[in-house]
């Protein structure tokens, strides 16, 4: 059975996802996780602001790990592009087109007013392109062409999710998944010819 | 001078770009424009979200007039990409970070909420579409593929702007705009090859 701050963390990771951080307040997280406001203190003593940190911190690594698996699965190292892309309209049509990711709203919502968050997203988007990175490496491409993919993933990631919600609509995911296996293909055939 | 109304508006979309909509109060609002929060209610009845589809269909607008203006303006057609891009960099750098256009994360935090915010997103979103379609056709990009990387273009809009601030860095911009002019030269060669 989960502990209580795992309840805690998983309630609060939908709530934003629904609501965003600013549009989710410390009772209604309460009242999801079946835990006393508290007992929310209790686990993460800094508040709303701590608890958030710790969200991102285990959504990072959880999406991090999801893309490493998905990669080892690929049938080709283009095609876990595709996947992941795949992947992540599944999740938007089975929960009725709410955030995959509570990570990029609560970004934007807090970039300029509270540094913590901005610190805790910016270190999950940097392990995600360095994730995307190092699976473009063994695939062949060459570190730098491999970097400068690895971030129009992990931008294109965020700015599907924006899209595919306000369209309801899956388009944006399945076109970037088709683009992105596009341009890996590509950049491994131009750094395979540039170290012939 | 600038009417009450207009003053709202302006006010309005830079607190929505540093905070978010939820972020935002409208005490704030009526500081910020200093106009009393009777007067925020005599033009928008519908209170804070009603002036928020105000703010995002005039901001849509204005960003695909830039748009339009930009690539009527650029050396090449590929080149109005790169131009757009380094022009939001520049806003970035001088505002601080701030976001450029507050209406992708409205979007994100009220895509499940509120139906007439997420509806004057879409359309907002559409109309850029529309205008970078409309552009690349112009280039001679077949109407397909013309379509398709329009959608690529306002996704990756979304997603650097995303990056861009939480990393403080404009780099994923910059990389956008090589990247999003390089796909356009691409396709203006394909399409030209497709038709001879």
């Amino acid at each position: 059975m989960a502990s209580t701050r795992d309840r805690i963390i998983v309630a609060t990771n939908e709530l934003f996802r629904r609501n965003g951080y600013n549009g989710t307040s410390l009772s209604q997280i309460s009242e999801a996780a079946g835990a006393p406001i508290g007992s929310i203190y209790h686990f993460f003593p800094g508040g709303k602001e701590a608890l958030a940190v710790a969200v991102i911190d285990t959504t990072g690594s959880i999406y991090r790990e999801l893309f490493e698996a998905i990669a080892a699965d690929a049938a080709d190292p283009a095609g876990a592009f595709t996947d992941f892309f795949a992947g992540a309209a599944a999740v938007l049509m089975e929960s009725d087109f709410i955030d995959p990711c509570p990570i990029g709203t609560i970004a934007r919502e807090v970039a300029n007013t509270s540094e913590p968050l901005r610190i805790a997203a910016q270190q999950a988007f940097d392990s995600w392109i360095a994730a995307a990175r190092d699976h473009l490496v063994g695939a062949g491409v060459l570190p730098e062409a491999a970097e400068e993919l690895a971030a129009v993933f992990v931008s294109t990631v965020e700015g599907t999710f924006v899209l595919s919600r306000t369209l309801r609509s899956t388009a944006p995911l399945d076109a970037a998944g088709i683009h992105l296996a596009d341009m890996a293909r590509r950049a491994i055939a131009d750094s395979a010819r540039a170290r012939a």
